[in-house]
This record gives C-alpha cells, sequence and structure tokens, in this order.
C-alpha cells in the first residue's frame, strides 16, 4: 500500500517571534485560516485516507498536532524523543511502515511547504509512485523561478521516460546551496530543479540505503525496529534516539544514493522557512505592503506586518519585517530576515529562555 | 505672596503610543522614577509650599495628577472642563488666585519641560519675581543650542539691568517659529533665546492685559469669577468655556503687551514634547541606542527603544524609534518624529477610539 508520511519535527527559528519551542511553525495559521500542518495534510487527502497518513514529530508537539487534524489516528503520530534531522526521521518513519507492510510505499512530505497548484502536486506524487515502485528513489523537482541561494539543486541526467504526462530524469548531481553566479546560471538552464525535500520511494529500498550509507544508523534503528509494538519500544528509543548521530537525508542518503529519478513539476511551490517567503506568497496592497492584523500607516512601503491583539503603527518606513505576539516584536528590514536565526541563537545565548 | 501655576492641560499626541487621552504626557515616567508632572512639582518645591502651588488640569486627568503628587491641596487643582489654549488656562489660574491675595505674583511653569539645573532654574524664578514685582511681565529665555524651528524665539531689546546675577533685557520681539536659516543666524547671534514659555507677573497686570487685548475673554473670565467659590461656579464654567476662543498665551497677550522682559537662563532646560527630545535627554549606549525595557538586538544603532512588557528585538535597524506599549505599537524613523501628531490624527478620523 502507498502511504504518506509528514515530517513535522522543525520549530522553524527563522519564524520567531511568532514561531516558538512551545508553537512550532507547523502548527501557525501564517496563510489563511489553516495551519502549515492542516495545510500539508488537506493537500494529500484526496490521495490518502487518513489511515494511511503518518507524521513524525517531537514528544512536546504530538498533542498540539494531533488536535489540528482530529482525523488522524493516534497511533500514525510517530514521536521523536528530539529531533536529529531528516535521515533519521525517515528512517523510524520507514521502520513504523515496513512493520505494517513490508512492501509499503511511502511518500515523504513536510508540513513546511505551500503549494497553490494542489491538485498537479497530487498528479506528480501518483506519477512519481509508480516510478518508486519499479525501485528508483524519486524526488520532486522545483523548476527554480529565482536564483535563490538558500536552496539545494538538482542536476537532471537522461531522461528516463514521461509517467502520466511527467517526465522523468536520472539524477546527474546534488548540488549544495549555491552561490548567486552559479544559482543565476542554473535559472536560466532546463536542466536544473530545486530540491523540494519531497521524496518517493518504496520502504525496503530506502532501508537498503540506510543500511549501505549509514550502517551504524541502520543498526540503532534494527535496534529499535524490534521493539516496535511490544512495552519496551519507548524505553528503547528514549535510549538509543539520543545518540544517534544528526544527518539530512540528503547528505546521509540521496547524494551517494543509487537509482534516484527527479520529477520536475510546476506547482506554486513555496518553502515557507522565512519571513521573506511569506512576502512572495502573501497578496500586496497598492503600496507593497503586507499587513495581517491591525495596523495603520502614515508612507509605508513594502512592509510586511504580522500583527496579534495589538496595533501596529508605521510612519515612514520601507521594506521592514514588523512581527508582533503577545510577548516579543521583532523589527527587522527584509533583506536581513536570514538574520532571525541568529537572534533566536542570542537569546538562547543570553538565558532569554521564555522567549524562545 | 508668590504663586506658582502648573499648566498640566495637555495630552502629547506627539508622544503616542505611551501618551493617550486617559494617560497624558504629564503623568508618564519619561525620565527616571518620577513623571514629568512629579519632576516639575519637585523643582519648585524648594520654593513654593504645597500650598501655593496650583495645577490647571482638565476635568478629566485631576485624579491621575492628584494620585500623583499627594502633598498638593485637592483645591489647588484648577479644572478646565476642556482645553481652550493656553490663554484661558493662565486667565483661569489668575482669578483663582487675585480671589485668594489680589496682589498675588505669578509663576507660570508647564509640565512639558525637563531641567538638569533645578537649582539655577530657581534662582532664576527668585530674580524674576523681582522683576515682575516691579510691573513687569517677565519671560524666562533659554540659550538655543540647536538650530530648531520648532521653537518661538525672543529678540532681546535694552538691557535693563541685572538682578541677583541675572541680566534682564527688554523683549525687543516675540519671533514665531523660523526657517532653519533664520533659527541658524539667531542661534549664532547672542540677541536671542529661545520662548520657553514660562511666564512670571504680578496676578493683577496680567489681567489688565487680558482685558486690554482679549476683552471679549476678560469679560467671559470675569463672569466666571463672579462664582468663585459659591455653587454656581460649576454650571458657570463648564457653560462658558466651551464658547471661549482658543488662544495662546503668546499670540493673546506676550507679543502685544506693554512692559515685557526676559531674563535668559542657561539651566539645561529640554522641551519633552516628542519622541525625538528623549534621545537629546537619556543617555545613549556605545552603538547611539537608548534601550528603555527589554530589548535585543543585532547590529542595531541610534536607535529609540521604549519598551514595556514585551521583548522588542531588532535586527540591522538604523535611526528608529520603537515604541511598545500594552495595546499599540509604533515604528518610526527619528527623522518622522513629528508626524507621530499626523498619526494620532489619522487615528481619530479612522474612529480608532480605542488607541487614543
Amino acid at each position: 500500500m502507498d502511504y504518506a508520511v509528514i515530517m513535522a519535527g522543525g520549530s522553524g527559528t527563522r519564524l520567531w517571534p511568532l514561531s516558538r519551542q512551545h508553537r512550532p511553525k507547523q502548527a501557525l495559521k501564517l496563510i489563511g485560516q489553516r495551519t502549515m500542518f492542516q495545510h500539508a495534510v488537506d493537500r494529500i487527502l484526496p490521495l490518502f485516507p487518513p489511515e494511511r497518513i503518518l507524521v513524525v514529530t517531537r514528544n512536546e508537539h504530538a498533542t498540539l498536532l494531533m488536535e489540528q487534524v482530529p482525523e488522524l489516528p493516534a497511533e500514525n503520530f510517530i514521536l521523536e524523543p528530539e529531533g536529529r534531522g531528516t535521515a533519521p526521521a525517515i528512517g523510524l518513519a520507514a521502520i513504523h511502515l515496513q512493520r505494517r507492510d513490508p512492501s509499503a510505499s511511502m511518500v515523504v512530505l513536510t508540513a513546511d511547504h505551500y503549494i497553490t497548484e494542489a491538485e498537479e502536486f497530487r498528479h506528480a506524487l501518483t506519477a512519481a509512485l509508480h516510478v518508486a515502485k519499479a525501485g528508483q528513489l524519486v524526488t520532486l523537482g522545483i523548476k527554480p523561478t529565482t536564483p535563490s541561494t538558500g536552496f539545494g539543486y538538482i542536476h537532471h541526467g537522461a531522461n528516463l521516460g514521461t509517467i502520466e504526462g511527467f517526465p522523468v530524469f536520472r539524477v546527474e548531481r546534488f548540488i549544495e546551496k549555491p552561490n548567486l553566479d552559479t544559482a543565476t546560471a542554473m535559472m536560466n538552464s532546463s536542466e536544473y530543479s530545486w530540491n523540494s525535500g519531497m521524496f518517493i520511494w518504496r520502504v525496503n529500498r530506502i532501508c537498503e540505503e540506510f543500511e549501505r550509507q549509514m550502517p551504524q544508523f541502520y543498526a540503532q534503528l534494527a535496534e529499535v525496529a524490534t521493539t516496535l509494538g511490544t512495552p519496551l519500544y519507548e524505553a528503547t528509543i528514549s535510549r538509543i534516539w539520543p545518540k544517534v548521530t544528526k544527518q539530512t537525508i540528503d547528505y546521509g542518503v540521496m547524494e551517494g544514493a543509487e537509482d534516484v529519478a527527479v520529477i520536475p513539476v510546476d506547482m506554486g511551490w513555496t518553502d515557507v522557512g522565512s519571513w521573506g517567503s511569506l512576502l512572495t506568497l502573501l497578496p500586496a496592497d497598492d503600496d507593497g505592503n503586507i499587513l495581517i492584523g491591525s495596523h495603520v500607516g502614515i508612507d509605508t512601503h513594502n512592509t510586511l506586518v504580522v500583527g496579534d491583539k495589538r496595533l501596529i503603527a508605521t510612519i515612514g518606513v520601507q521594506g521592514l519585517v514588523i512581527v508582533d505576539t503577545d510577548d516579543a516584536v521583532l523589527v527587522c528590514p527584509k533583506e536581513r530576515e536570514q538574520a532571525v536565526r541568529e537572534m533566536v541563537d542570542k537569546l538562547k545565548q543570553g538565558g532569554f529562555n521564555q522567549w524562545l
């Protein structure tokens, strides 16, 4: 059977002060009236019944996410004692699925993305599942629309054919976050996609790759797997998980994997990672402003205001991001939005735990 | 006897969102742990006992101010049903004083000023009272330290002598808020002072001027005066005051008065009218920032942060004023601080009464 696994384990530090340790990004209503996690589930419900949608998240966020999508069975929430990166999260989901159905295929998604063309997205997943069942590790590629230096890129290799209207390419090479010149060149070529972080594969294929490329982690995973469905499970994962090396699926598996295919999809995809990404997603008014909450402005342009209960008043500002929450206010020019992560680090170092 | 009259009737719109209709500027702790009104009283207590300090304020602010300085007798608070400008406020205080003591002298002060050299200020008042008793209308002049276009200026005329070490000049002319060139020329000359808005005169002298120069107002004032100390007083002032023409003491009286003298004083005077004035008053840190409340900054320079309960986090900002209160946040570059008044007007026009 086909399953979807939504990775919802991050906290989204670059969306501080709205995202917090107790209120992760995926639980926020950043776009419209649904949270990022609800959007992620909504998108795939036409393709997967709730009992075949699994969620990997951290213990402390489980209740919050369960409440947001009560139609998902509680046992479908796979809890990590702590986040160890995408490779361990995917590995953990894989052993859970393998126990349910050794021949399962899995679609790995995240709650970080916003997709305007959800139907095209579902078509692409359906095509990708066909390719995955033949043994390929499939990744969805996104046609670059800007010379972003914040994404990884995929260089398309040989065309493997067309499935349900989607061209399928062998992955020639994964390219780490490039500099601007390289990014511009790749954007202007048709041979490159952004690495979306969405993967489709058979469970047994990804487990083979873990065994071959991350043998130490695979052994740890195997130990956890022996306790699945037993009273020992919780104690075992709690003991082993802190010892698991942090690793991303890209570095840990994809870059060295065999039989990797990419399906480029044009589906209005945005990685909602930082305040700047909202600026590209939400409609601006005539002054270029995106105003959420109560705002009164004089000479205010190209500014993102995310309000809460208070009035935000701006005079003569240009290109600012202003985010107001119950207990913290952020003021930051758009072009410095990546430094929000630095701000969170600074708060950590300063021991300002109440604002983390 | 000598009396002090503190005019505390304004609301201070340029200090929004900290100053509000229900929380006027004079009731705010802008500098240190005392409110502007408390500072105003503290400064003159060595010179006037509490029973000879009167306060003119608006009905709705009376309780707040009384609580702040409980040593002032309640009957010394002279209440205006609504503000009609400085001339009517002073006229009202004058008839109250005249009833107590027809030969009284009065020192007219405001709660808008901060004075670092309070002792020099009191010396100047003492000298000015001597001059006032001889029949002069005396104003304290401030040596201009910047070519401010926001103040009125006074052109010194003939030197009338020196009293207690202070030179006294006839006022040659009052000059309205000048342009920058004129302001610069006046700053560089020793013949000009800023008009501080602090006056010293005999009550009967100022009443003569009201009678001569503002006869309509004087008649209104006389009608109120006949009811002083009677049960009719409140009804009478409530009926008459809304009909009083708004007028400043400068336009209404001083510019056309006879026997006007100025005593220039160097006493570390600041008109605390806007957020910018706090920037000149409060000590900045090494980055030029003035930070009140909780703040964490990255690359933040020359910025005024007035916090309340929340954390204010700034990244890459320069020359901003950020003021956070319970229900509103203001973000505004320093050089636009005068537009805060415009913001308050805009809120009024928009019917956003909760934030006024």
